[in-house]
């Protein structure tokens, strides 16, 4: 029986822990190509290169594994994998593993979890997975029984078109994961300031800093989940309309 | 009576002849701040800076009106108006005018529409205005009228929170506009390719192409209505939970 052809990308970079741990649990479940950036792309978003020249590069192709990098986004990752490296369409595209939450607003500033989107716009099962730990050397050992049983469950019974997962991971806590949480995206917003600084020529630049806001009541989304313990699955849609508003809106004298 | 202040972005950068159109016009009705992106930032969807120092160029200030460009997203462009640049929230941030269309899932990729849901994160009423017409030279001289009703519309009504808007435009035609359709996002897709080249020193490259594919048989759509000459509004948010999805989920075992 064939293996499934699995596309693994994410926007820490190549060399990040995280992708390399999400490596070695794909392998154990399929045939792997790895197309990722040479460096970091956190905060990228959505975002395609189109005023640069896009290279590939080649760092390992053995028996059902292959492993790119390319100089461009995590949307372009998944784009060249399709496209350029791949002879055909991945059953499966993951992302991740993440260091750093994306649950709640992050969904839209992550890379981690546009490739993922991208891939549910090409229709091709995609999940993205983080951990809510930023640090480098976070401790993934306890999410892997959660990944496998998550993309088995994809590989297996597929996903509603357009539909994707954004998988978030509590933090290695002294207790095991609780479970399986199926949730919808917090209510949350980063409270942002910059940070001033005055570089040596006298000139004013800014970092960008910010805390980050919970302002969700509710029990049925990501952040209450991770907060608990709990994996957190959101079902994510690349249509962004607002159903709702339509009518109210064709009220409107133009 | 106080104008109303009004933030100006787009992500063609503050020298393209849509910004300095929606400009004239706004001025018409606010007291305008602009912070523009210094250079072209087409298809940075919601990216934000957070590896290298964001600069802010202060390029004309009078009454009623300041502009500033910014070597950031437009989303940065966004954050540092509200944060650095403004004494307190815009009651109306409008981006573009963009030269070519962010109809459908263009949205995603778009920076114009990114720098409109940043607005809507902030809950500040924000809008979006793209002509569906990529050329430098595109004659804008059909949208004043709809610019302009939209914006009173949505400064005196407000929108619901978290709820944003994207206008499209027909590029200029023989007729007039024929009036506005308040609708949904189509569905439709970019089928892609990369052209493959290669550069003096023997490496390959790639630049990304494509082609737009509307798959949307239904008229009550962002594309039809372009299309048709229509005004195309569509309400957007930022909850991507496909809530449709949550109770087939949570039948999984994992």
């Amino acid at each position: 029986m064939d293996k499934p052809l699995i596309l693994i990308t994410n926007d820490d970079g190549v060399t990040a822990p995280g992708i390399r741990h999400l490596i070695k649990l794909m392998r154990t479940i399929g045939d792997v190509v790895v197309v990722a950036p040479d460096k970091p792309q956190s905060g990228m978003s959505h975002a395609v290169t189109i005023s640069s020249p896009l290279r590939v590069n080649q760092l390992k192709v053995e028996p059902f594994y292959k492993e790119f990098s390319c100089n461009g986004t995590p949307v372009d990752c998944v784009k060249l994998g399709q496209k350029v490296v791949m002879s055909r369409n991945p059953d499966l595209i993951v992302s991740g593993i993440n260091h750093g939450s994306n649950a709640s607003v992050n969904v839209l500033y992550s890379g981690t979890m546009a490739a993922v989107l991208e891939g549910a716009m090409e229709n091709i099962p995609s999940v993205g997975f983080s951990l809510d730990d930023y640090s480098i050397n976070a401790d993934f050992s306890h999410v892997d029984s959660y990944i496998l049983s998550i993309c088995n469950n994809v590989l297996q019974k597929g996903l509603s078109p357009y539909l994707c997962l954004n998988v978030n991971f509590p933090a290695k806590q002294a207790e095991p994961i609780r479970g399986v949480k199926v949730v919808r995206q917090a209510q949350a917003f980063w409270d942002e300031e910059f940070e001033e600084r005055t570089d040596p020529r006298n000139r004013k630049y800014y970092w960008l800093t910010g805390k980050f806001v919970n302002v969700d009541k509710g029990e049925d989304n990501d952040e209450w989940s991770i907060a608990n313990n709990y994996v957190s699955i959101v079902p994510i849609q690349f249509d962004l309309t607002a159903f709702h508003a339509i009518e109210q809106l064709k009220q409107w004298t133009f």
